[in-house]
């Protein structure tokens, strides 16, 4: 893995990068779809230009507001430098949907036999180096005495299989609901967006993968947030959404860290 | 973290070992406990010889058994080269327990005022290394469409906080009890041995780290096997526990699959 400083201070890694990693706030902010990159030597999989910008590559707009949290509330952003078609970092290496052969409508042609060599090659490139770089970062804060707060950023599109999505902001949690309770609650007391909890998915779909081998193993409180794709559809939208997301995940960690406070005091 | 082969093939690293990385059974042996080594800068906390000799420092027997379980069932083990009084790996960084200042009746100087600065130390020496090793074991086996099983190997003492303990072999599982129990019909089947189910400790204690980080999220087969120490004291009683212990593995686990086909097929 080589690594040099990027001009932000940040490391830029071959296949994802570590953003802010000195920021001293509470939350690890994870964007497992941030890019929609084929680097060699795997390449484009068959895919055309199109297909490549679509959904089915990335979650467009989720690293802009990803960023756009992170700066706001001083964390820490980790997020992948390729398409989720080549690794879908928020699965494990031996799911069907690590390297899917048809995404919603689309046929991905050159994951349609995939090897056991290949699959193995793939993880050794894209998963196993993001996983350890986050579980590093996880690690060092708890040394550090910080319980980081893993909050890991998606889109999704707004007509799926067809079928139009009314839901505008979908918070996940993996075991431990608190902190999407919590973010579902300050969401709705802030009114304006379509909020859900474990909506358009939830953890039984296996989308927490992440959240499940990084944040419930050191009980850290978590959320994976899903925000419709287009809400977020330019760097303006994303900066807008970020301004109304960020006060959000404040409040609601500040309501819960209160609720413990309450319980220990009694 | 520099690796050479060791004259029996094994890899070997400067704070664990992992050993035939190449066999092709089910099984994935983790030594946790294995070293009552202190290298050098760390040094040897303020104990003397004989407390680091005792069960404080290590799990006496433990990797002689584990080898012999590895070799019998063709499995892959790794474990420690240094003491969990350094670093106890199957613990999270912010655990009083990673790096205990007082354990059982024996005070640990070294360990009674670790700073940040400390723990973070020896977070990045000794647990990072382990974790991503052990994680890369098991994501190319997922990868390459294998399942491993994951087995913690650990002994205790027979008398603790001056009581005697009567059970000779614990089997302790995290979320999914199935393997465990399985376990242990198979040790009653075959008798001979005080085998109890979650004993001396069990989950709720908070002794199955490593099963948690890295079995459960995966949803793979794992239990952690607590033996007597007075029962694995030299290397003969070693090898005759390997020779009891591993049919027993293996009959457990047959069972499961077996369990697993009926359900498969109705």
């Amino acid at each position: 893995m080589g690594r040099r400083m990027g001009l932000d201070g940040a490391k830029v890694h071959s296949v994802f990068a570590l953003e802010r990693p000195d920021a001293a706030g509470d939350f690890l902010f994870v964007c497992e779809h941030a890019s929609n990159k084929f680097p060699a030597p795997f390449g484009a999989l068959g895919l055309d230009a199109a297909t490549r910008r679509a959904h089915v590559a990335w979650d467009p707009g989720a690293l802009g507001l990803a960023r756009g949290l992170a700066e706001r509330l001083d964390g820490t952003l980790i997020h992948a430098n390729a398409s989720r078609l080549l690794y879908d970092l928020n699965r494990p290496p031996h799911s069907p949907g690590a390297m899917p052969a048809k995404s919603e409508l689309h046929d991905i042609p050159g994951n349609a036999a995939v090897t056991p060599a290949e699959r193995l090659k793939r993880t050794e490139t894209f998963y196993l180096p993001f996983v350890a770089a986050l579980h590093a970062e996880v690690a060092r804060r708890l040394a550090m005495g910080r319980r980081p707060v893993i909050v890991t950023i998606h889109s999704f599109t707004p007509v799926y299989f067809g079928q139009p999505r009314a839901v505008e902001f979908g918070i996940i949690h993996d075991a431990d609901p608190s902190y999407a309770r919590a973010i579902h609650a300050a969401a709705q007391a802030q009114g304006g967006l379509d909020a859900r909890l474990n909506e358009p998915y939830s953890a039984s779909d296996g989308v927490t993968h992440t959240l499940r081998h990084l944040a419930t193993p050191y009980d850290l409180d978590h959320a994976m947030l899903e925000v419709r794709n287009d809400l977020i559809a330019t760097p303006e939208d994303e900066r807008r959404m970020a301004d109304r997301l960020a006060p959000v995940l404040r409040a609601a960690l500040n309501e819960l860290q209160r609720g413990r406070h309450r319980a220990d005091a009694r």
